[in-house]
């Protein structure tokens, strides 16, 4: 594209997602961090009212012929409209990192005799810590594959790394740091290969990029639904697993909202056979309220519209970039490739930290990310290409008056 | 007292909580069920409205310097005003049933070389299933106590289990079905002879009885907030750790919320040494807005007049239920000492699940538990001394028509 406003203009009147644009609060901000946390949909502050002071208010307990069954709604929903699998596989309980926990032990167990558990060196920290601490619990070895912060994965180490002593590999299918995206099909064959199951961290990828989960025969899956399905802060996640391996896998927390009949309250946990065995304790149904909304809104739009609009959003930034920015020292930190970058995309520069705190005090939230990071997440939903535009003329001048250098160079401990 | 409604009433005028009814929202139900989901209280709606559409809808991720320190903020309120924990003690995080896992496997850790865990045979379902699950999956074995489902715990029964090998024992302080109330400090104090640790599940109690758990010497204690601390359905559950055991514990979910300055995103897990190191995932912030109100409510309240409350309020049903509901075949279920009892109060019948269901169609809600029991939960908070009287007046009529008996006997799965 020819890069003027006006040509980013035309691109947003051509866009056929614009029409989501007003199902959003804005407010002026230009947000460029919906893969943070998402807008707040127009229509949710109206359904969690409902919720309160219908269902719980005037429903109380009456209510739970409708919340009993809530994870698995939404969870079909999810299943069907964002991640390409099939109805039942799909739950929406507790958060990313317990999840986490609860299928990656749930695999673990799953292969017994295999002693190693892999994950990407550069993978976001909850997921490292997780399996850092899986393994230290059960006597097993963790190998961290490499991965360049800027790239990504590097094919040739998980090759390396996949033998008959690997139980689970866990990655995240698009790199919350540079964005890289996987290739969700081809690893999860290389790793079925090896006899491993595959767990995929889908918190930057869901309602971003589609990742068709039944089409790859995915094994295990969570994500967050914060991000880009605008599900609110700490929104419930969610986790799949494959319907013919449910009854393989049996998770190591025994909730009674796993148990087959719980209101019988029998003596021994004996789990349902279906996607319910993986959930806990109650599901937090304010919190679910607004999931409910934000995943209906990413399936409306179509995740294939979704990919296609994050993909010209974030080359409208790599082409500015290298216009504007590269002259002031920023160096482009994702996969220049858009087929292999998810929805978001990081530029580095050593006073990333300042850059940061002064594009947010010319009204341009981006956010920060160790070591000299500044990421870049225009969520396709609702960001306009003439928001990025103007995002990234900011940038420039800013850089361009030297406005940064006037920030402290310190970082601080909530970003 | 005297048995007439006229007494009833009386009461409610010297009420000292009495200016608390109009603080949640009512409808004319006559609510016996608040052990079960406590009511919504009036200010919540705007204050759940004020988080959705000012913190996350105006304030977006500019909001995490508030939401950064909600699960400490509301677990100081808890616990200064709810549990008699000190501050830095309480976390409000999580469901129930996996903060007991995080304490419980966290305990087993911190008692290396002992290989039994107990608990009680009649206690809540989830409490039963995780520490069965704990114990399978480090090959420990579980001595069950003897529980009588009337009357509670056998203390007999914990004498004789408690020993060298004892790791981590697990009670409710009040029994889910019979309401049966523990004594804290004193079965803290036979547990810690034994060298073992005692996990206490504060549901029943949190918010309806006093625990004191520093003036206890408690080790440990999970709760939720949606039964006596009306933070609604589903809503993060609390988690205590007593401020010298913290350093020494560490749990099993090594989640991004439990690291040491957690934006730097190091390699390794190195958890903060306060309470926030048995926090997990991203906080529920939408959650966490009615558990704030919630607490707050109880706070003010006091949890001594609550329990006075509580106390008369289950005086009046168990004195009642002699009068009106024994001639028909109802019996008490509950102890009869209302020093060792919670706020709720059970009677048993061969046909609870059909009185349930005739209760609820004449206008009364009370809960249903197995196998034969009807729960009657009056929360002090905002239950009149008029609502039990009547409630118990229709509770009696039903039975004198068999009005019941025209009700299926077949229990359904919700409830």
């Amino acid at each position: 594209m020819e890069l003027t406003r006006e040509a980013a203009e035309a691109l947003d009147r051509e866009d056929p997602l614009a029409g989501f644009r007003d199902r959003f609060t804005g407010d002026g901000l230009l947000y460029l961090d919906g893969n943070s946390l998402g807008r707040l949909p127009v229509e949710t502050p109206a359904e969690v009212a409902r919720v309160v002071e219908q269902e719980w208010g005037r429903g109380l307990v009456g209510s739970w012929s409708s919340w009993i069954e809530v994870a698995t709604r939404i969870g079909d929903a999810l299943a069907a409209g964002v991640l390409g699998a099939r109805p039942g596989e799909v739950l929406v309980a507790d958060s990313t990192s317990v999840n986490l926990y609860k299928l990656l032990v749930a695999g673990a167990d799953a292969r017994p005799g295999r002693d190693v558990l892999v994950c990407s060196a550069d993978d976001f920290p909850t997921d490292r810590y997780i399996v850092d601490g899986v393994a230290a619990a059960r006597g097993l070895t963790v190998r961290s594959l490499a991965a360049d912060i800027d790239e990504g994965l590097d094919p040739a180490s998980l090759a390396a790394a996949l033998d008959e002593r690997v139980a689970v590999v866990v990655l995240s299918a698009v790199a919350y740091r540079s964005g890289w995206l996987a290739d969700i099909p081809a690893i999860t064959r290389q790793v079925h290969e090896a006899g491993a199951l595959v767990l995929w961290d889908l918190s930057h990828a869901a309602g971003a990029v589609p990742v068709e989960l039944a089409a790859a025969d995915a094994d295990l899956a969570v994500g967050c639904t914060y991000k880009y399905l605008n599900g609110g802060p700490g929104a419930p996640a969610f986790l799949y697993v494959r319907g013919d391996l449910q009854e393989q896998l049996r998770q190591p927390i025994w909730g009674w909202f796993g148990q087959r009949d719980q209101f019988a309250m029998g003596p021994d946990y004996d789990p349902v056979p279906g996607i319910e065995r993986f959930g806990v304790g109650t599901p937090p149904v304010l919190g679910m309220a607004a999931v409910e909304v934000g995943v209906r809104l990413a399936a409306e739009a179509g995740i294939e519209r979704l990919a296609a609009k994050g993909r010209a959003l974030t080359e409208l930034i790599v082409a500015l970039a290298d216009e504007w920015l590269a002259p002031h020292g920023v160096v482009l930190a994702s996969p220049r490739d858009p087929a292999r970058r998810g929805s978001h995309v990081t530029l580095a520069h050593p006073r990333a930290w300042q850059i940061t705190q002064a594009l947010i005090d010319r009204g341009v939230v981006p956010d920060y990310r160790t070591p000299d990071r500044v990421r870049l997440g225009p969520a396709p939903l609702y960001t306009p290409f003439a928001d990025v535009w103007d995002a990234m003329a900011r940038f420039r001048d800013l850089l361009a008056e030297g406005a940064h250098e006037r920030y402290p160079a310190e970082r601080s401990r909530v970003t």
